[in-house]
């Protein structure tokens, strides 16, 4: 819910168009959020986009791997 | 992989689109299908839309909860 709370207080605050990004097994909860956020809170905001996309990451280890990623544009 | 497979089977059988789908936690392996494909498989296959949405569904117990939702939409 915290997530919710942050894009809420930046639709209230003022702001026309929030983007929540997240990457990896994370993707699931900024789809919840976004989603939580349209029905519950801002019900006249709308997915204006949902973008995808690959990201390089460094592993602990030093090697590079490969992450999904996503970004979901809200706007009112 | 089996879902990797399963995409590249349908365009390679003369598809020209594919939808992945996917509820809940299963979201982020629907985005890395769908990243996966594009980058080492049909790499002229791109992203045409990307869709959420709150789906309900009903648990074991007989309550109704929603989960949220993805449909990536392949073509070529």
């Amino acid at each position: 819910m915290n997530y919710v709370l942050a894009v809420v207080t930046h639709f209230n605050g003022g702001s026309r168009e929030v983007v929540v990004k997240a990457r990896g097994r994370s993707i699931s909860r900024a789809v919840d959020v976004a989603e939580i956020v349209r029905a519950r809170f801002i019900p006249d905001a709308e997915v204006r986009d949902v973008r995808i996309a690959t990201e390089k990451v460094t592993a602990e280890d030093g090697r590079a791997t490969n992450v999904s990623a996503i970004e979901i544009v809200l706007s009112k």
